[in-house]
């Protein structure tokens, strides 16, 4: 089975008869570069290849306004921008389930902006719900590296808070109280199933 | 709540009370014109309007190579390529149950080209199934003006055949068989949930 990784590239299982191995670069699992979506895209590499879910961050949405046809040559997309997305970026199955979530990071050490979320993510997870899907998300602390899977039911309830005139972001120490921590294992940059299971 | 359009516009609903109902644009579920993409875009909108499903389509993926930002405007898209799909172009979940399908058309009276699907989409759909998702084509005789259901187990045997040698296509005769007839309902070009109840 071809395994492709987010950029296209195909997954090239290096020669070893031992299963599913991950090639040396993986191991870097820890280092503080990688962006929240990087560390995602790895998780879910690693999650597929070894046939314990399949989930996918959907490509950005573009709106495409000019499309070049040169001869001979690939089509080239001359003008053109980004769009909102009208769900949220991570979806897939885990065991059964339909599982539906968004990943946000803040460089706030306090408390995590509800800016970051926008009305359609919200009611697209709470339509997710409603037909039996594990929404959630997974919140990151840039400078305490420090990430959480944060249930959406919670999330909403911050967010209907903040429309009745609440307060505009959830505190660190909620989302550290309610939130499941993940800390990154061997291969695994972020182990969000183990989470999940605690959601079913 | 607002439910958007694959185009990003926000839903309308008609002023009435009466609950969920469609401008009467939607009447036009008969429409020859329209492409398969965009009747099962119409159907999604009613499905998920209607609380009875959320699926999307994923937006094509594009890798962008050279961005503009102007001041004061949005940043605009100068160079970028289509690129390939790793995923199939259809999910979402219905009552708990996590879905997967393509979308192909062919103006092929006899039989349905293989050609039309790539490997890193049957891999994708095969790993799904294996987590308990239920995956499918929806594949529409473009001539016949006939949408069919047809289950992806149907699919990979015709695709392993192929790998073995077998034929490149298959039979017009095998999809009506064993495919499940989608026919166009009041506001629902492809009402595929029907038939996804069959394989439930």
């Amino acid at each position: 089975m071809t395994i492709r990784y987010p950029n296209g590239n195909a997954y090239q299982a290096p020669a070893t008869s031992a299963g599913p191995k991950f090639p040396s670069t993986y191991t870097n699992y820890g280092k503080r570069g990688m962006t929240l979506e990087e560390e995602l895209n790895e998780s879910n590499t690693y999650y597929e290849v070894t046939g314990q879910a399949v989930v996918h961050k959907k490509p950005t949405p573009i709106k495409i306004v000019k499309v070049d046809y040169p001869k001979r040559s690939a089509a080239v997309i001359k003008e053109a921008y980004f769009s909102t997305a009208s769900t949220t970026d991570y979806n897939g199955v885990y065991q059964g389930h339909y599982l539906d979530f968004d990943a946000k990071e803040t460089r706030n050490k306090s408390a995590f902006p509800l800016k970051n979320f926008h009305q359609h993510q919200i009611d697209h997870m709470r339509a997710c719900s409603a037909q039996g899907g594990i929404c959630f998300a997974i919140i990151k602390f840039v400078t305490r590296q420090e990430v959480f899977l944060y249930r959406a039911t919670d999330l909403y309830a911050f967010w209907d808070a903040q429309q009745r005139g609440g307060r505009k972001s959830i505190p660190y120490a909620d989302i550290a109280a309610k939130g499941i921590r993940l800390t990154a294992e061997l291969q695994l940059p972020i182990p969000y199933l183990k989470a999940v299971d605690q959601l079913l």
